[in-house]
């Protein structure tokens, strides 16, 4: 979903440059994020953060992990890097990258990142707009090229074909799928839900009755 | 489901064996499954035919495929070769195994079967149980060393806990996934309930409102 245009934005992601990395800076961080955390600790990247709702709730609840939101509306990505900025936690685990999903090879080293998350990502229904969906090979080329062997994918929608067509992209690009990984209905799996950490669109959409859909798996 | 137990059905089933193979019938029959059917034709095979309203619907709509609907429960596989037997349409497509689908190993031999069904299979939803589930991987070496490199597997089922556990099974086993091969909510794809045939827990799912979630992939 596309945010309206906020007129503060470009000014405040100038202003909070330590927060939000631009996709020109974060290509010259490849191989030292490290650097720019003030711990030492594995790095979860969520692609399409949104408005951050999932990021910072993550962040908040794992401050062992760091954690980076990537988002390519600027719109978006000034609301949710400000939510973080002004929330009572200091989440020094926390980092946005102003930037596109495809570009993850160029920001990240092999191995830099130990787990990806996807998460409502834009459906892109008709068949010719296949490349733009973020489960769509290209973009799990590039996933797998930050990732250690083994790293860990995450997927969560509640567009039914858009799941539909992640599972065959998955399958297809042979990415293991964890036992027990997959959901139909998350919101009815007790157990899966302790570890949840709800977005935006979740919670709007699992409260009107839609079933939400995920996947956890690794790449070889 | 289990049937209540037809006292009818072991004297039919006896007068029937031209319609209904036993398993000991059926592992001579290993190779040679081409003579007993009028036509020269591909084989598809139902694993757990039920009360046989698929494989009857299916090998009436396909005339130019042999059809064999594989049943272990006698009432259930009684029930539907007498409806077979019974129906107005002569179909000389159609025969029955009254067997264990762990056996089809001995009962074709490689490459012998086209396409494998299985519709609304016992979930057995215990974690101990897993090996009894017909989607489990002992099940899908059976499937693969009767069908050639290529060949089809289809899948029908009303319950979410058996389809999320398919899917990874057959992604584990290496199954590729086909191109819009998964459906969710196959009553509401518009496109592919043009090609489906109905089984008797289908009809009282899906008019009850549940999902029917379908896969279609094939073996290496």
């Amino acid at each position: 979903m596309r945010l309206r245009n906020k007129k503060w934005a470009d000014t405040w992601l100038t202003n909070h440059d330590e927060l939000v990395i631009t996709q020109d800076r974060a290509t010259g961080l490849q191989g030292n994020w490290m650097n720019i955390f003030a711990q030492e600790a594995p790095i979860h990247i969520e692609v399409g953060t949104g408005k951050g709702q999932f990021i910072i709730g993550m962040a908040k609840k794992y401050p062992d992990i760091n954690f980076i939101g990537m988002e390519i509306q600027e719109s978006a990505i000034a609301v949710a890097a400000r939510k973080a900025d002004e929330d009572e936690a200091e989440l020094p685990n926390l980092k946005f990258i102003y930037g596109d999903g495809a570009g993850v090879e160029t920001y990240f080293s092999k191995g830099e990142v130990s787990k990806v998350y996807l998460n409502f990502s834009d459906p892109w229904p008709k068949n010719k707009h296949e490349t733009r969906r973020l489960t769509y090979k290209s973009f799990l080329a590039g996933y797998k090229s930050i990732l250690p062997a083994g790293g860990d994918l995450a997927f969560k929608t509640d567009n039914r074909g858009l799941f539909e067509y992640s599972l065959y992209s998955f399958a297809n690009f042979g990415i293991k799928f964890d036992p027990k990984g997959i959901s139909l209905n998350l919101h009815e799996d007790t157990e899966k839900m302790e570890d949840n950490i709800e977005t935006e669109y979740e919670e709007k959409f699992s409260s009107a009755g839609f079933p939400i859909y995920q996947f956890l798996g690794h790449f070889e």
